[in-house]
């Protein structure tokens, strides 16, 4: 009783492969390529590699920037793999901070939840777009630019990012030059901090050289 | 005191166009172009383009969905406009159903922060994929896809949903066939619905035909 | 005599894997990426990858729609993995019928070569777009949004239906609700259908709950 | 009687620019930009822009190739713009042939619907890829490569070729070369054609220098 | 004498909006689009839109970073608009130095023509990726990651650098953190350097607060 | 000591395959997607593989066209994969030429750093522009039209052509036509080329039939 034209296109989008075309959930084991995770064989695909449970809880807080901070990106939710969207938890203790960073490929949309936070970003002409976030209120960051979240408020806060990328990469000033081997001269010459500045950032963060 | 190589690049990004690299706030006064609107002087931009409040507070809730649904779009807050994010409250009463819906350009990740839903989408080889989420679980709904949630506790619920577009289009299957005024005899050949069914839903939605 | 012109670029492109930037033909055995099929060894593509005769003959015509579709997709034609275009050959008996259905990826565009066709799409704001189309007219259905092709003439009718897509998602309204285990109460709470419409859909196209 | 789940994403999508999000109709009087032509007013758009017949007869044969084109461009079918779709209908009187071409932003996927010819492309490490195509056939040209048809046939014949793009560049090698005041001995250079050889054919497709 | 396959293409292509399909010369005094510039009636571009001398002589030596750049963006070079390339040359003096800085949107491709100068990029992870460069040697930075170029030679150095993008928007660590008026207090909290080093280097960059 | 920020953000950022967000090192050996080559274990790139040093030395001067051609792409420069960009030195003896070609999927941006050539690039409406460039000018070719320079000077040049893709396909007038065994009967139907000059070229360039 089922008409040929559910038929002819079963044909094509039973196969274990079509399902492919709708989602590529990762197969965190193969090769990756430029698009990103291979796809797991859709046959094996259940809905649970659609629903991700890692955001119920707060991260741990810091004892640096007071912030919890949770993600829900392809790496480790394997449903987003090539859908472009990823979220973030962010869990602020009273005076925490996102420290200021950016994103090689991806927009952020931050709601706040909970609380009363100070958020930015700067623009390429150098021009800061600075705001006091209130509860429910939205903001968003421009691909690939610096941005920050403090907490002003005398309370925790609470914030969801979204972002228009499924592994958006988070690039954060204080880590990428303090908690690695680049040589303290080679940091002062390109950024004209002071050589004492960068070295006691560097014994903070766990950075050599 | 300020070194050429400041000067130079200020040259090119301090020109009032140059900022537009950064980021196009919508102008909603001008022609659009297939990317987006097209984008407000940047001269006039301000913080305020990229905050929006519009998602404080609840929706109103409909009698027949039993849902309040608030978006940050592309249409509504100028800051999105071609950076590929968007944002969707959605509030239920107890009961409450956001409908099967698809969007033409966007998948969907959804947060739930209060409440139990049934939460599914259907796959183009017609394989539902359908799981209930608890407070603070998130599920993705891939791009293209028919999706619903149905609140299925006996409290309301609470839900964020993020978008891969700026503009996400939604067409809602009850509205997209019983709002408007395509004819009966179409709608019933090309999805197969009784006549009857068919009347009766034009009639509670406002379709005629 | 061969000039090093040619031997340096020869050295870049007559590579086996060279070739390969000029096409990507599908190997099906080999796990999938989120940008499509991995890429047959092009030591081993033929011109043969390239060439489809799925379309010759007309495809069966269904019992319920009266209509036989056939696709040149990515998933059955090695060749059009990860160029973007595909196409489908839609026969019409007197009466066939292309139900409603979307891509999720694709725009299509339709050429009617016999027949008397209507057709068209509606709009995410529920407007729809209907027009009657004779033979050697084309008519454009946007990406993402629901759209079909109903014949009104008394003799068959002949479309071919061209995408922007290799493997354009095809779902169908009926079998997408109809034609699976989506438990009826669901489909009920999230379409407005009544129950007994459910019913009789399920049990005509296989459906199941 | 209209639930609120419709008023609220109708006051997004039923604004007059929220249509534009499903379809961007060309407005040929407005300045263009990277993505196509800009959009005309949604509440101006009707069907008729979505519908074009300007492919329902042959178009002229050339005395030369003895080809008759016809195009459904972006350029004269307002509905395609920023939908990466477009389509010609090529007739071919016995001998007729389609020129060595290319298009700098397409994929092109060939059906036959009449007669036979000799279809192929040039690989980028010059390799050519060359079949007989008989009717029903579907031939794929990957994109920016040479390629071409041949009328092989003792009879006319026809086919429409679909593309990735919805204004695909068309680079005629004969005319790109012969049909323009070009130097000839810029063109001798560059192709180690002869000059004779390019006096000729200047003539022909009226170059001149 | 011309067939009509040119005639009818001609149709098509030679109207004036035809040939900007081929490129999108920026017109700077009409409002852009995401996608960048509107562009010049194409019947108004000339070769002269497409070459560019601003490249010619070396750039102002800067006191501080001992480097001049100039750029090749689309910006101040109509003819790159939407097509996805642009270039900057860069003349170091001795111990010139091309401060770490990111581009949003766009990887680096420099090559080093004179001299010898350490170049390298801070992954997402923290990793430095550093190395010497020797006159005639290439390397990539890519997308979104801090990079950096230190000329170490007893002489000067000059490299060209081009990019993925027609507007490499360039963020300098140093001017965006300190040539602006972004709250001291903001900057130490969300940087964790010291509101002495702050100061020094606002007065130093022309900052303020 | 080290923070939960950082902390948490190195879990999923420190995996080995987390630094593939970052970029995608071309492993040749396995099978490559549309997007590019398969990405080398993230744990065994070094920044060797960011850095070539092909184009240190001018290519061999070929006897025809008396240019040397080297070339910095994907498929021998494996950390540009999937980074759109790509770089090619031309050294021009006197009288050398870059003969016609195109790129199916790039752009190019040329900066001539010594010498005087003329360049130009022809539209699809057949309409060329060209320039003669002096030292330090750069002209921009864009995607997929034919395009060729020709040193005019007295003396040798050089010139860097960069590209808006990892791995530009090039496509030689002259060999894709008549360095193979396209059928000297088929090109001269597709070309209007005289069958003696087809003849020849073949002869010369290593074609056969």
């Amino acid at each position: 009783m089922i008409s040929s034209v559910f038929f002819v296109f079963s044909v094509i989008l039973s196969s274990s492969y079509a399902a492919m075309q709708d989602f590529c959930v990762a197969d965190y084991a193969a090769p990756q390529s430029p698009a990103g995770y291979a796809c797991k064989d859709p046959a094996k695909v259940t809905v649970d590699d659609f629903v991700f449970s890692g955001l119920r809880v707060a991260g741990n807080i810091s004892s640096i920037n007071k912030i919890g901070l949770s993600a829900a990106f392809a790496v480790n939710f394997p449903g987003l793999n090539g859908l472009g969207v990823a979220l973030v938890r962010a869990d602020f203790a009273v005076g925490g901070v996102v420290p200021i960073h950016s994103h090689r490929d991806a927009t952020e949309l931050v709601i706040l939840v909970e609380g009363t936070v100070v958020a930015g970003f700067i623009a390429s002409n150098n021009k800061p777009y600075v705001k006091t976030l209130n509860k429910g209120d939205t903001m968003v960051f421009p691909q690939g630019l610096f941005h920050f979240l403090v907490n002003v408020g005398d309370a925790p806060a609470l914030a969801y990012a979204s972002f228009s990328s499924a592994n958006p990469g988070v690039q954060t000033l204080e880590t990428a030059l303090f908690q690695n081997n680049l040589p303290t001269e080679i940091i002062a010459k390109s950024t004209l901090l002071d050589t004492v500045q960068i070295q006691k950032l560097k014994r903070l963060l766990g950075g050599t050289n």
